[in-house]
C-alpha cells in the first residue's frame, strides 16, 4: 500500500510518501509545501490546498495520515497551524482517500517505541526504517514520513486484530 | 455591494449575506452550516467547504468577511474552530472573492460603537440595522450578520480615507 503521511502546519507543511507491503517501507517522495510570506493568509491556504490535492493526485495514496496537533507552546502558532491542518483534512477528503489521524504520542510509540521519544529519536529512525542517507530536513518532512510509517504499522496491526486502521 | 460573514467554527458555522448601498444594509439571505456529529472529522469539513462554496457560487459577493478567533476560552474548542476557519478562508478563496478579516473588537466597535460591548448588544444592533422582526439564532448567525455589517462600515469609511477595504 501506498501511505501519504503529513505533519500539518501554515507557514511549511511537511509531506512523505511510502510504500509499505505489510513487511517493510521505502520512500517514494517526500517534501515539503512553503507558502510565501508575503502573500495573504487565504492565499497561502489555497496555496497549500492545491499542492496537497496535487500530490494526492499524483501519488494516488491509499491512505493519508495526518498528525494531531501538539498544542502546550505556542497558541497562536497553533492556531495558525490548525488553519492550515484543516486544509489538508480537506484536501484529502476532496480526494475521496481514506484519512487517518495519530497522536505525537501514538506517531512516537509506533516509530520508536517510547510515546515520550526525543525528536531526534524519531529521526533516526525514520532514516533508519526508510534505509535514507540522512535525515531528511527540514524537520516537518522527517515527521510526515514517522506518521506515514505509523500508519503502516497500525494497519499491519489493524489486520492482525480485525480492526481496520 | 453584496458582503457575506462569517462567523466560522466547526460543528456550526454562521453566515449572513447583506447588501449595503453606502447608506443603508439590508438582509439578503442568513443561516448557518452545521454538520453532522456522527461524521468523521474531514467529511465535516468536506461538507462545510462544499456549502461555504454553494452559497458564494448562489449569492457572488463583493467581499467575504471572516471573523478572528477568540480564544482564551476553551483551547481545543478553539483549534477545532481554526480547522473549520482555514476551510471557510479556503473556500472563499477558491471562489475568487476578496476576503477580509476582523476581530471580535472590531466587529463589537463597528457595530455597536463600544469594543467591549456584550454579546446581547452586538445582537439587537443587528436586528434594529437589519430590520428584522427578531434577533437571528443561533448566535452563530447573528455574529456573522455583524461582521458583514462591520466590513460595509469598514469599506464606507475606506472610501472615505482612501484606503480600500
Amino acid at each position: 500500500m501506498v501511505i501519504m503521511g503529513i505533519d500539518p502546519g501554515f507557514a511549511i507543511t511537511g509531506y512523505g510518501i511510502v510504500k509499505y507491503d505489510g513487511n517493510k517501507f521505502s520512500i517514494i517522495d517526500c517534501g515539503a509545501v512553503t507558502t510565501n510570506a508575503s502573500m495573504k493568509f487565504p492565499q497561502r491556504l489555497l496555496v497549500l490546498g492545491n499542492r496537497l490535492e496535487e500530490l494526492i493526485a499524483r501519488y494516488n495514496p491509499d491512505a493519508v495520515a495526518v498528525e494531531e496537533l501538539f498544542f502546550n507552546k505556542n497558541i497562536k502558532t497553533a492556531i495558525a497551524a490548525a488553519h492550515g491542518r484543516g486544509v489538508a483534512l480537506l484536501a484529502a477528503a476532496r480526494m475521496g482517500v481514506d484519512i487517518f489521524e495519530y497522536t505525537p504520542l501514538q506517531v512516537k510509540q509506533s516509530v520508536v517505541g517510547y510515546g515520550r521519544a526525543e525528536k531526534c529519536q524519531v529521526q533516526q529512525m525514520v532514516k533508519v526504517i526508510l534505509n535514507l542517507p540522512g535525515i531528511p530536513k527540514p524537520d516537518d518532512v522527517a515527521d510526515a514520513l514517522a506518521v506515514a510509517i505509523c500508519h503502516g504499522h497500525f494497519h499491519g496491526l489493524g489486520s492482525i486484530i480485525g480492526e481496520r486502521y
